[in-house]
């Protein structure tokens, strides 16, 4: 059986977009492995529902294979690292893991809030329309506004943000990838966020001059410019 | 001839509280090494100044040992590492140092100036007079303002602060050190910004309740208690 993953989609069912799936994505990649990907929305929640306890049926990725059902991107790359040793490793042993632990912490604390400011409308605008009230309801209550008003002052909310990804910027002077000379796990968590960006906003969070720009755009190229390849607003 | 380290001190020259010396302390102890360590204050430019091209002369830890001269934190713990390889390891493996250096600029970038604008002015108090006009000068230069009015709105600083440090009370939720299941350079790494915090002021960085206050006591029991045994403020 092949592998599968549910993969958050927009009205375009090739939009894929959610961070999370952006790091199952690239780890699939990376471990050279054949898979297919379900376009899978907001408003789905009958198809998850056996996978999940009850109520919870509303996260991606989800990824299936010959041997069961795995939930949450975290789990997801230990499996495949356990379930196919043979292939490229995603952590490079444990201590590459628990130190990866941090970035992905960093990454959901401390980005994704930034850019979600960024961009929340642009995501609403690039849905479904059968997934777009409850989206809209979901996050409006989440940021006790409406998402124009969130969006608004988004020039403000970017210069912050690049303040934010110092640590990322610092790093990646001094080597070439997060995880060090190649790229592993931590690198596409964090390339999760950007390229949620990218799936759905023409605004650009980070300067063309930025060396975070540039590992952006290595991160686009790797597996023959697999993620560039996807559509992007 | 036994390893020595130049360590930045107080007025009481048992004070030790630079957070980079502090890494090195501990990744001392971690690779279970004699070591003694050589009381060494702002104004002792003289003393440093062989080790170092011109003018850079007032940065410490600086390593020496049978072999040579270190300066760095960074650098002498990839000294130590190499040097001796047959005691505990910092990084545990290349992937497990690619990743501590994401955990280093974090520490550097955000951490150290959230903790600078609680505790400048306390560094201050605790100084030999010899350094205090130095230090005035050059923090109420890079700050822009009196050390007292930096240090005036500290409450508020704090909230930021514990935010700010949100990446690291997630990993600790889920491992017991930030490196994993036992400490490693990247806990050092974090750990020295509060041992700089503790050694200087009576004023409490991290609430009693907080996972991350658990954690600093983890750390300064480590080693016999070794961190815990220098002086407070």
């Amino acid at each position: 059986m092949t592998i599968c993953m549910y993969d958050l989609a927009g009205a375009d069912p090739a939009l894929r977009f959610s961070p999370y799936c952006w790091r199952t994505h690239m780890a699939l990649k990376h471990k050279q492995l054949d898979f297919q990907t379900i376009a899978w929305r907001f408003t789905d929640t009958e198809v998850l529902a056996p996978y999940y306890a009850e109520g919870a049926s509303r996260l991606v990725p989800v990824l299936t294979d010959d041997k069961g059902v795995v939930t949450d991107s975290w789990a997801i790359a230990e499996y495949l690292e356990e379930a196919y040793p043979g292939q490229p490793s995603l952590f490079e042993g444990e201590p590459g893991k628990r130190h990866a632990r941090f970035i992905k912490f960093w990454t959901e604390n401390v980005l994704h809030p930034a850019i979600s400011r960024m961009i929340v409308l642009d995501i609403h605008d690039c849905l479904d329309p059968k997934d777009r009230a409850y989206f809209r309801g979901s996050r409006e209550k989440r940021f006790g506004k409406t998402l124009e008003e969130v969006v608004a002052d988004r020039e403000t909310t970017r210069a912050e943000f690049l303040k934010t990804v110092s640590p990322l910027r610092s790093v990646l002077k001094e080597q070439p990838f997060v995880s060090g000379e190649g790229p592993a796990y931590a690198d596409y968590v964090v390339f999760g966020a950007f390229q949620w960006a990218r799936a759905v906003s023409r605004f650009e969070i980070v300067p063309a001059d930025d060396p975070v720009n540039d590992w952006r755009d290595r991160m686009l190229g790797l597996f023959d410019a697999y993620a560039a390849t996807f559509p992007a607003a």
